[in-house]
């Protein structure tokens, strides 16, 4: 099923399959690195092309999977995760297609300068070379990873979950087929072929042969990824996002934003989890009751309390989570100060926002607020890389390194120095 | 000695004296991200008068460290490093003072986008937050890498050679007193006041509480680091640097690149390793005669010995060896693909040069060699942060990620994402 050039064998280790491909990857990667963003997107059309030409093969995969998943008491969440039918597989091709279309940003000049000995400095943007992604049960994860790498010149070596391995191997199939009758390489995008989950720990800690790796999926999922790789990982742990009410916040305004944040979808990343209410907002009654109205939990501290009778009391905990679901804490501070300094200990990084109509409030929150996303009058669910302008989004990066917040095309380069000179020594 | 506000007593496990060390620097961090590029260049010439004051009090803990290092046997050549004298401290103060002139990356705009909604996205440079340096015998990198931190608005956590224990205690005392006087936190730069060795590791595995670590030493310094570090590392371990001189070369330059590459100083880590020569070029002898004649062993390959009696076999390590000394190792190749493929195999990713006449071939090069820094017609010897006009440089970068080449301010900052809404909640 391995649609590479030379399959690799069942016997091979965990630990021999990943060094292999990885040395395949730095292979493919070298010509990735050096081919014209139109021939890239070519291949990505012709990519999308295969998939769509492919679809009955890649539903009776995804049958395959279903049935062991079935058999195997997969949840109802899980098996909707991994289902495929026609509407899905066209939003997969389009989604390759769409990548097609992005700004590449290899061969971009980040600066340039002259030196009075005439050599002349250009930081050129380059791919970063390997990337390892690592997901769970959603098959549209091999396309969209290894579309985005192959646009932004990386290899990529994908490894999803086993309960979604055939329909992962068809729709790679599928990927390589188009991309390599577009004129890439056959090893720009390799997935790993056996289910074995020390590949995983193989991938983790081939510091040199991987050089990001990106997890997608659930909080277990990356939080091994954090705590084993020796590689660098490009990720989010947490969205355990505040949206500070201000006193000069505009009470319509706040009421949206916040019902908005919390409830338009529960289970993203950019959800506000916790809200802060300055002492000083003078009505903050309807606020809470917005969100009771909504059919959101709301948990508060003494004052919150105050304001309605279905409020339940919020312990130390509740400080700290991420619900993911319909439950929000609620806290009142002492102004701007209080907002921040609850933030600076318990947010994690991901997406905080203020509401106000004081610009001069709004810039110090702005400025002193160390998140990823910092965010003035809007909804923190618009942390996403479609809704950022990137147009696609490998992941978002609570990481202090590289690339913050939502991550595409760019977030897959680094640099180089290019030096130009015309005989110069240093003296 | 230890000059921050609280000073830390002896009785604690290195583990724990990081620890507080690290929540100390990221409370400075946090004051440090928010002051202006005045104020915190202001701060930094404080300091420089601050080690100019001091010169007597340094000197004084200087000789204490001589003495010690005398009885210990150090080498001439760690004694040298380790020396402080007047010329030196006022190098120290100077190099403290030219920082504070550096262009402040902080608060730059990398880039600003309006989307259809109205939501109005800008990237933001801002500092990295905590970053430890990890050194060896050199008292300067005390006040060299704190300036730098300082300047970028990250807090420093320093933790330099136990030889040198008392004369980077002297320097960060006064760089303390001046950058306090400036109006900076007493922890922004901290000394780690412990030689237990074990302060290392706990550097190295603490994760979330530095952010970024910098290793100035040699190369068992920067491989332990490597090795063991949980955080991120900025550093290279190698200068495994190649220079192809191509068929179209110009002699007289092809030579006098050569032998400034490889002898102006042998040990630092742009200079010349590997002299690859294409075949079809037409006169290499006078190239190794030059080499030659300048003091430098010629170890070549078949065909290099050819070209003079005194010229040893390389064998198969001469390839992948950073000599440091006045050793090259010579190897011809067809032309450049050749080239190409021998540097992707040896290179270590730190600077890799042609030499030549025609354009397309080092535009083919420059793009596809897959280093740091990549030259046309010029010594491998420019490879530094002053040189690249960079004012200062904390280190030279090989990883992939993040900042590579010569890193100075820039290098020490990331950005994040500021989104200025009028109350967008998303559909």
């Amino acid at each position: 099923m391995n649609a590479t050039a030379t399959p690799i064998t069942d016997s091979q280790s965990p630990e021999a399959i990943v060094a292999d491909m990885g040395r395949r990857a730095r292979t493919a990667a070298k010509t990735l690195a050096t081919m014209s963003s139109a021939d890239k997107a070519a291949a990505l059309k012709q990519a999308a092309a295969a998939i769509r030409a492919d679809a009955d093969a890649i539903k009776q995969a995804n049958a395959t999977d279903m049935e062991n998943g079935e058999a195997k008491g997969l949840t109802p969440a899980m098996l909707d995760r991994l289902k495929l039918d026609d509407d899905r597989i066209e939003g997969i091709a389009a989604g390759v297609a769409a990548v097609a279309g992005l700004e590449d940003p290899v061969g971009t000049v980040v600066s340039t300068s002259e030196r009075p000995n005439g050599l002349k400095m250009q930081r050129v943007r380059v791919p970063i070379g390997v990337i390892g992604i690592i997901y769970e049960s959603r098959p549209n994860v091999t396309a969209d990873a290894g579309a985005l790498c192959a646009m932004s010149g990386n290899a990529a070596i994908l490894r999803g979950g086993s309960e979604a391995i055939e329909s992962n191997r068809a729709v790679h199939k599928a990927l390589v087929k188009g991309l390599t009758e577009g004129g890439m390489p056959a090893d720009a995008v390799q997935l790993v072929p056996t289910t074995d989950r020390a590949a995983v720990g193989a991938m983790l800690t081939s510091a040199g042969v991987i050089d990001l790796i990106v997890p997608r999926g659930g909080k277990s999922l990356v939080a091994r990824v954090q705590d084993e790789a020796k590689v660098p990982v490009l990720a989010h742990l947490d969205g355990i996002n505040h949206t500070f009410i201000d006193k000069d916040a505009k009470p319509e305004m706040a009421r949206d934003i916040v019902v908005n944040a919390k409830m338009r979808r529960t289970g993203v990343c950019g959800a506000l989890e916790t809200l802060l209410i300055d002492r000083a907002y003078p009505d903050p009654a309807p606020l809470i009751a917005a969100l009771s109205e909504s059919g959101c939990e709301v948990r508060g501290d003494a004052d919150a309390q105050k304001l309605g009778a279905n409020i339940a009391a919020a312990n130390d905990e509740d400080w700290d989570t991420e619900y993911l679901e319909p439950i929000v804490s609620v806290k009142f501070v002492d102004g701007l100060e209080g907002a921040m300094a609850h933030i600076a200990q318990h947010s994690s990084g991901h997406t905080d926002a203020i509401v106000t109509e004081n610009k001069d409030t709004a810039d110090k929150f702005l400025a002193a607020v160390d998140s990823a996303i910092v965010m003035w009058n809007a909804s923190s669910q618009f942390a996403d890389g479609g809704e950022f302008g990137l147009g696609a989004e490998i992941g978002i990066s609570t990481g202090r390194l590289h690339a913050r917040g939502p991550v595409a095309l760019e977030g897959l380069t680094t640099y180089k120095w290019v030096v130009h000179g015309t005989g110069q020594t240093r003296p």
